[in-house]
């Protein structure tokens, strides 16, 4: 069954969340000013599933079942899998110029898939069968789920279990005949408050002696023990405000939290890893290739809002044509698309898991990720450019709708005349948002430490490169091994 | 007179300003939480004229009256007097991590200074003799001067007097005997509700038909006529929340507004240029040159409380000593330092105007600000990149504050054990201020459009360079012209 | 028939080419020591189609006849052949460190294979029959076409009929009933002594008046009325000299030479376009599409000897491991992944043209090539960084088999001791080559100009964005168009 | 005395070096043609001293004698001086487009003359006045001294006195009553076989153990057992050939030579550190503060003649006002500007050291190298990008001249009809010798490794920042310490 978004929104009122937000406990959360937008943009990862032009990129039939389910709870069963999950989180990014927060959950469910696979292969254990039966009931309900990997991580220096405080990384308390007790806390969880379960994941490599810390679970939302911190965004509460210009992207916005699990009851038939420390980071790795990969989708998209408001604020100043203008506009695609380029070139060259699904091409999608942590910021920058300094001056909605004063604003902060002054309003607050705030975390904060912050990828850069095999060539080339005989 | 910081505020108190904030009148605006920090951001300036450590750079005797007075007000006569003006200004930028708004006055007056003596040199007027009246008064009483350039510009690609309004450049619609009346419109003028006087200013190249659009005089900013409307900017709101965290920077910050001039009445006595269009160009060059290096000296200082800060996280995260973090903060000290570099270099080559005060070398402080244009905008990336996600999913003072939920937020945001969670909040805040939130502006949009946006510098760089020469240099070596004998 | 690298060389022997070196006619040039590795460089094209590991990359079977032929003269019938290419072409890169000059000509048979099938639908024309004529006999005899494109071109300024001297541009002087008379030039043209024909195509968009200009046609490199004078290199001297270390890569070159176009005559069936104005810049376009294609392939490979190389000379000099070596090699690999990560999405993204053979996706090829006029640049310097400045400052091998000054050489250029001192200088002068010697313009120069300069890619990026879409997201997010309505 | 350039070289031929060069040792190499320009280019510090325009900047008063000295050999006495020798660096850069090689002398002069002063302060040695005397000798006889630093240094992770060869740095083997006798061999040292005498200086940090390695002194260059081997340069044999064209720069070049000291000789009196581990590193950094800022001139100055030859061939090709070609011709000036801007102010910031003479500001003359061993690879990218592909592609001068081909290439290589082809030769030439060609280590190589490599400098920048103080500032500003009340 695909839930229509309103469906979805709906299916969100039955959750209990224990919900904090700017200090006070939330009930009605799915209609707060400041939360909705973040429901708006998962919405509409719903709402492709049933638009006939987007179909075929936002559901699949699910390999375990055979039905028609959602693309964010699909398992990736080819690389053209993996290539229109790229174009769908484009076509996203587009439409919502956010974060819309349900990758992590889709990155996740393939990462657990394989490495289940992998850890009963080796310990004849059953995670990955309990993990199969939890993913068809999550298609089937089609669920929103959050992936939980970023622990809180105290000294990032110590391994978890020799931290001063040994609940800086998500573990087990205790072991019961029908289930773990789990306690620490998840970092930043993206769309936490928006998902129905969250499927937790270890955040790194553990060693022996992490036992307890070596665990992939899931858990409701609003399971007993869980308490959720909405964290603060960059003038949030412009949305409590009267007026519709201020927020910039009025509709749509990402949203994280810090999750509390405070001695929190999992049954055993959703534990998908338990005390493995050998597992932990290949369920890290495969995650974090999902991941890096997701983000040569989203980013160029919502990339494409940035430099569609950026050329319009040109038209609107008159100077749309400017050789410079051209140039800087040139650039800012040249990066966005580059980007894309690598998401799908590691889509395209993705490999067959043992478990059947696929992953990306690791280094490729490393060697994404890494250009998302630089290029965001440059598209940024040429933004401001572009906008002019207005973009952090104008007056408030407020003064613009005001009485006395509206006239002068409307006068004089018109551009060229055949445009409404209140278009170029919204212009600039549009940009605005992108670049300072309510969404700019998602375009910058998020393309820097989202799947991993830049040194990340750099390790893994190095690590999947065969260097051995480049020194090799040049020992040949250089004639101190044997040169090639081309005639031979 | 030298005011005190204490001073300078009961004068502000005194002033009438039509002030808007937020779609309404303010009447005691000195104590706005949302506007006390630009206050006291330009109070700093006046404290530190008696600082007896500060004093020698915070402070110059007159030319026109040999009694101390303000550097701020004072004019330069010497090229080590455009080189204590940039170690003020860095002074200022690490003690307050904003704009302190009151350069673009300094700057204003020795651009008026000697151009007035030009024209009157030109054109056997009197302006000169009557800012030298003015400034005495501005010097005596201690007075803060908002320069007040930036037209509101209309279509870009339009004259002033060919614009569809001719109001989007500030011009005189009335000349009478005892002086003249003016209309339009100054954008973004920093610190204008925070001043007691504007100096006006042309805003780019005027011609033939531009003469009514030639003008620069100074206007009391409580005149009649006059109209404030304050910039919005971004998290501005916090300042209006209980706690001090979120805010980032709780002290300081900077202030724009559009200043609507509707019908002034202005006195011949305080008008410096009235239509003389040929000389519109060398005022905007000479000011553009004085605040182009201006950045030389405030951003460096800014940028030390970003390195300081993102250092800080770094040691509380328990990461200082990784080598990608200390390339890092290497990387941001040395881009920080080039700008410096470029500040006190083009003040030390200044050149001596026809009026007798200083002028900074023209091509290099466009250098100088057009490497601002890049370098903080680097800089506040690897700030991001050192300071985590966090950064943008903090929850909210209260959230840390509240009975309940407070403990969590004490127990998982904690970094190494020895520093405490308060801290490390702080210091995230406070990055956050100056990348998304309060004082972002000050150290990236400033940088890219104060004083003029990139391309403004690219096109005097061009100009400023003697290129013929670079090709009589280059014909020679090539042998296309005759080449040097260094035997001869 | 698929000729063996020793057959081509056979073939070549058989040319009776028209040829200049340094100022002398050259009849042997097979095994001119200057001119022998460029042809070794393409032999190397015909090796690897004989390499079972290599075979399925490096051949095809002709859509024209059926029969295996060399994947440089195949037309490429699907994305996957476009992926091949750019494997095949990274495997070529990393074999010879230089441009292996043969893909100008695959690029322009695919280019004007679909273009002479337009030409013919619209001006009713037997272009295209002529041309699968001439590619049956070119892949059956297994011939190295040279694709010949670039105009000497005068005055940039100014259309090819206007130049003041009308044969800046290759072009028919006169049309006779057997065939044309061609007169003009084409600049540093890739292989053109190691080629059997010239594909001559246009370089620019023709206008009206340009008719005699807009020409397609081959010509054998031995035709009469043909000059070819070989390109000075830097460095090419070396060649001459005894001993094969300062050299840098002994075995393989690039070429590029001027050929003159003296009134040669091409019979009918070799002119594939003459006068068709308006499909100049289709021909232009397509051919260019391959060519920034292509270098998503070859340079990523000949990086990758760059690569090896600098961290070869990393472990010789004993500081490999150090974290700022670590992290220029991984930025260099870094770079080098990302433009073959361009290379390959604009190959899967391809599309299929009216003729029946595909295109790379124009954007993303553009985006690749682009690419490729920045990151060359700054892995070699950062190679220049990690040599270390005994790259430009090695004796001669000469000095390094001198009898008397041999051993201190031996002695004091040795790094760490397991490591011969020869080692270590070949490494020295083969990243020299690469950076400043013989091979430097097959990764720098081409990476520059090759297939257009950077400011043709930014002019094509532009042209290729649907701009107005973007804005029109913009405007929707920002609602100055309706908002979407995500519960619709 | 002050010698012409003519008495410079008169003065070269009566040295009896011991040089080899491509193989063979060179008796008559005054006027060898491979060596004679980088003799020319060190002429050009002789001939400025006499021009009455630049004798200001060219040539200083003693303050050991009072008598009038050649800049290159005096002790830098004021912030002015340094400035000074900022200003010559740059015109000699500009007159010779190359490495003039007389800079590490003088920076080794003045390094040697505080580290000296304050050895003696600590050790009661007598260096500091052995120096003074050899210096008077120096500047009296007008000599030129070839500072010699850099050691060949085996394996990079290991101590001098560690080495597998204890030869790898340059070291006492014996002491005598007379004098030492010296080991080693001293790597890529600039102006070698164009000095008189050569001043001996550690190249690193020494520690306990390293005592005999600890070691600064004077030795002639043609001393007995002092080898002289020329280091290859690309296209060196260039010069050899007939004709002044495909060389580029014609006149000028630089020098470096692998010196070797085979048990060399030196009298007491010439020494200047025997053993004092604890100074090393001071004469190190002191002499490195001079090196790097010393970049800040040079390479400014040969940046304008690759400037200029750039917009000359924009001017060739007729495109000069294309918006493109401004905006990088733009860059290129502003990039160059940058660095010079860097050695103006870490001149002007200078400090005395106790001994009397003046060092540059430390962190700003880090700051000013780690900028060159940037910009000037951009600044090549830039000027390869316009100069288009006929860089790498001109046939030679032997083509041009050739009664048959000639009239082909003057014919087809003419840009604008009113240019000369000749003079289009010149100038690319000129910018291939710049990019690839015999000057091009100057303006690349030893940007990254003159003075010490990138790393280097990051390493000073991190140590010369007060990263406490900044810490501080951010601790204020956040409210962890107490913040800064402005009114008290």
């Amino acid at each position: 069954m695909l839930m229509t978004a309103k469906d979805y929104m709906e299916s969100l009122r039955k959750l209990k969340l224990n919900l904090y937000l700017l200090g006070e406990k939330v009930d009605i959360w799915v209609d707060n000013p400041i939360i909705r937008p973040s429901i708006n943009a998962i919405a509409m990862t719903y709402k492709l599933a049933h638009e006939p032009e987007n179909e075929a990129l936002a559901t699949r039939d699910s390999i375990l079942t055979g039905k028609k389910v959602n693309k964010f709870n699909a398992l990736f069963s080819s690389t053209d899998d993996l290539v229109t999950k790229i174009k769908l989180q484009k076509i996203l990014g587009q439409r919502t110029a956010c974060c819309f927060q349900r990758c992590v959950g889709m990155d996740g469910i393939n990462a657990v898939f394989s490495t289940t696979y992998e850890i009963d292969r080796k310990h004849r254990t059953e995670y990955h069968h309990r993990f199969r039966e939890w993913l068809k009931y999550v298609q089937e309900n089609d669920l929103c789920i959050a992936g939980a990997m970023t622990d809180v991580k105290g000294h990032r220096g110590v391994t978890p279990s020799q931290q001063a405080d040994p609940d800086m990384f998500v573990h087990v308390v205790e072991r019961r005949s029908d289930g773990i007790i789990v306690r620490g806390a998840k970092a930043h969880l993206t769309g936490a408050a928006n998902s129905h379960e969250m499927l937790i994941m270890p955040t790194l490599r553990m060693r022996e002696g992490d036992e307890d810390y070596s665990l992939s679970c899931a858990i409701p939302t609003d399971a007993e023990g869980v308490t959720l911190i909405y964290g603060r965004q960059s003038c949030d509460t412009r949305k409590l405000e009267e007026g519709d210009i201020d927020v910039g992207n009025y509709n749509f916005g990402g949203q994280e939290a810090l999750v509390i699990l405070d001695d929190v009851f999992v049954p055993w038939e959703k534990v998908f890893m338990c005390g493995e420390v050998d597992f932990s980071i290949m369920l890290v790795e495969r995650f974090a290739a999902y991941h890096r990969q997701s983000y040569g989708g989203c980013k160029p998209g919502i990339g494409d809002v940035l430099i569609g408001a950026t050329a319009s604020m040109a038209d609107y100043n008159g100077v749309r044509r400017a050789p410079h203008i051209r140039e800087k506009l040139g650039e800012m695609i040249h990066l966005a698309e580059t980007i894309y380029a690598c998401g799908l070139a590691c889509s395209y060259e993705g490999w067959q898991t043992m478990a059947g699904n696929y992953q990306p091409n690791t280094l490729l999608a490393n060697v994404c990720k890494h250009n998302v942590t630089r290029f965001p910021f440059e598209i940024t920058r040429l933004a401001e450019d572009i906008a002019g300094g207005l973009l952090v001056t104008t007056p408030s909605e407020k003064d613009f709708r005001h009485p006395v004063i509206g006239k002068y604003i409307d006068k004089y902060l018109k551009g060229v005349p055949e445009v409404p002054t209140e278009a170029r309003y919204r212009m600039l607050t549009l940009i605005h948002a992108m670049s300072f705030g309510l969404v700019a975390p998602s375009y910058r904060t998020e393309s820097m430490h989202g799947a991993g912050s830049p040194q990340a990828q750099k390790i893994m850069i190095e690590r999947e490169t065969d260097m051995e095999y480049k020194q090799k060539l040049a020992r040949s080339i250089a004639g101190i091994d044997e040169r090639e005989n081309v005639l031979a």
